[in-house]
């Protein structure tokens, strides 16, 4: 069965990156991604649009097809391709081809813009080719064990700044057209307490410019909190401590390249 | 006596969370703060209130009613009510009710708004669901800890924006309208030194610039202070101490590695 | 001698809080440092200036005669007038009289004000005060420990600043007031890259914004460095360990509470 | 043979910072790189340029003079030339000259400054006298040591900030000429993300303005990441590990508290 053969050398090309080819699939595969992002990025600038418009267009559907080939061969060599059909990247890889299509029948320009946002999500398929993805998973480890304390803290953060989204509105709100809504006093408070800063809404009496230095100093003294927490855990992953026990005498606490135990001498189990 | 029954019966519906009625109480509870604290912040919309400005009036007084009679409620069922209105979230319930009453007597739209503030209090009664006070328990005992240290490193803060907010005053305070007095100057000190940076008030002479870059730089290099303190109350908080305790003294804090008892000398269990 | 003892009780109340009256003293003195502060601020609005100068007059007179007496009785008491005139303190009492005095002879109101912001360095007398001493000294030690790296680090950033704004001036320069020449620019690039971000200053050019948006995130990631070099120092001024070894198995790293080595079992050295 | 002798010492003064001549000359080298820099850097301002463009003239050439005899001295005295051209203090010597000779080809002022920047490389010629530069050391190992980490973290926030640019434009690239193209949105949000926040561009309407908030509390969470990261890293470059060197295997990184070799078992000397 040469068939078989082939879609069992597709597949390795097309899933596996230990070959030559398949390592050269990828990396043409994450340039092409990148032009097309680039060409949605470019596309959107009025400028280039009108002048280089029609070359954006063929590039699109370049891309479109080549990726709409590469969709279909995925489908083809894979065993169980429903599986991989309902699989992130398998959707990610329809949602990155569709919106051309749908442009076709949706003249609206409008909405055909909101449907080629998606097409950058065609940037997670470089997740594959992923040489950091060891390091990806401590990070995401460390973030994931500091879920529950950094939601309390957003949680926290969320009150006060609609506490003092309010506040602020009682004291400008008459006289600053910035404070015009409570809504847009938190936003307000949003945008000081993470130390954005736009300046597009500022106190302007005496009163509302002190509660915002006291909201400042506390935005200083605050943002220490998710730190300390995401520093912590980010530490906690690295303890290099393995789960060897000494024979000898029980102890734990070995490092993973000790070959014999600290205290006693005695040899560690390999 | 069937009333004492009842009594018992909504009183675990009220204040425990464990039956599955007092769960759904809990949940409602917590969606109708939520829904009122949504209102108050829509109605200050001037854009809203013109247009929902009747529907708004009846969720509030309808809220409002709904609450008095949960606050009553509460007061029944507690066997000490004046210990329960005495406590933190039996004032917070009061002022939660409180502003739509008083809102009959003072017409006055400028000062019902300064009281309609206080319902913001009611956020504080999610924290009673608190499946995540073990997480935020934690925090506060880092912040705590480091309370100290934060005050001394806030108060030297303090000194340090007024310096250099008077300086910026005798340096700028002739030619440029926003350092017109030295407290207008130490709220432009803050702003910066906090990195928040509206923009509403710039240096404009070139001295003034260069001092303004001093207090930056100066400003990026104490930032890493309040969350270095942070950071190591929160490493300890979370420190390798076992769970042994002496057979012989009955002390605990002993570290993972420890074969004796550090303060009697008795050997620790294996 | 009477007067012996009169000076040492004098001597008591103003250099010591360990009496009530050393107490009431130091208490009393930080209350009038902060008053001649807080007239100093109010005294440059105009506004206040012009209602209550004459107040303030007054109130400036008054501090400056009692800081005056509080002055000399110091001198008096001290055993060594000299070292205490010449001490830290010393030099900060006289300049905080001296301006009032000064403005007597000198009219124009410009330099009077130069003058005025050295009184703020009274401030620094709070620190007698102390309970909160060891904290702040803690603190002291982990910058003074980080204070090499720190500047290390600050010198780069200075070459870094250096360098961007000059880039960015030949890039903006012609077309961009903000980028009028190198040193603006290198202010823009210190507002940027310590994340204050004023906005009085901003990239018009597409590359313009392209190299910012580089300079930005370049500063989100090594603002993390002065973080991690304090946070270390402050984690190292916390280790407690004490620097007892055992004298059965002459092992260290016992915490500063224990009493009996955690390896042998050993009585520790008292 | 006199001339070795004295290339010899002059290899000692212009190499060596530990003669007395030697440790002059560095420090003397490193002002006159401060002046070059300090002289580029105030031609630009054109105020100063038509007072005392003259004087300029002559400084920069007087430098320029100096520092090619300097590099004509190094190229002379050194063993092998040609490696010492091609090193990195090589050819940041000749760039720092040969802007002043192009200078004399090229009248054209545009290009003249473009290349005037790269003489801002002698600052790290500075770097020789380096005694901070264990501690630079000790940073650089840190840094490089979270690199891929770091890498991991910018990539991510890269994907974030074109995902959330592209939103916006959809949002308000309709109504706000702030968001008239995807790259400029994507500017925004680098702006916004890394909490620069200039307010150059800002959200008007009111879904843009909420999901702006939402991004701001996005930033001011993974602001902790890379924080964590470098500071972990630091952390690591410090850890508590002895001197002990195995008297069996020979082999280090023993922590205090151990009593054997953890490589051969072999009992470490006390």
């Amino acid at each position: 069965m040469p068939d078989t053969s082939l879609r069992h050398r597709i597949h390795e090309i097309i899933f596996e990156a230990d070959t030559p080819a398949g390592k050269f699939f990828d990396v043409a595969l994450l340039a092409l991604i990148c032009l097309s992002i680039l060409v949605v990025m470019l596309e959107s600038v009025s400028e280039f649009n009108e002048n280089y418009g029609t070359l954006f267009f063929y590039i699109e559907w370049f891309l479109t097809i080549v990726f709409t080939i590469e969709y279909g061969l995925r489908l083809w060599v894979t065993i169980n391709p429903v599986r991989y059909a309902l699989s992130f990247y398998g959707i990610v890889d329809v949602l990155a081809i569709l919106p051309s299509y749908l442009a076709l029948f949706l003249a609206n320009a409008q909405y055909f813009l909101i449907i080629r946002i998606l097409r950058l999500m065609r940037v997670f398929r470089i997740f594959k080719l992923g040489q950091y993805l060891t390091e990806g998973d401590q990070l995401m480890k460390a973030i994931a064990a500091s879920r529950n304390k950094i939601s309390v803290f957003l949680f926290v953060v969320t009150i006060l700044v609609i506490i003092i989204g309010s506040f602020m509105y009682l004291l400008e709100g008459g006289s600053n057209a910035g404070f015009s809504s409570i809504p847009r006093s938190v936003y307000w408070a949003i945008v000081t307490i993470t130390t954005v800063g736009y300046g597009d809404i500022t106190p302007q009496t005496r009163v509302g410019q002190f509660v915002s230095a006291v909201v400042m100093i506390l935005g200083y003294a605050i943002i220490a909190v998710p730190t300390g927490i995401v520093t912590t855990e980010i530490i906690n992953t690295k303890k290099d401590v393995s789960t060897q026990v000494c024979r000898y005498c029980s102890r734990e606490g070995h490092t993973s390249d000790a070959v014999y135990c600290k205290y006693c001498g005695g040899r560690l189990n390999p």
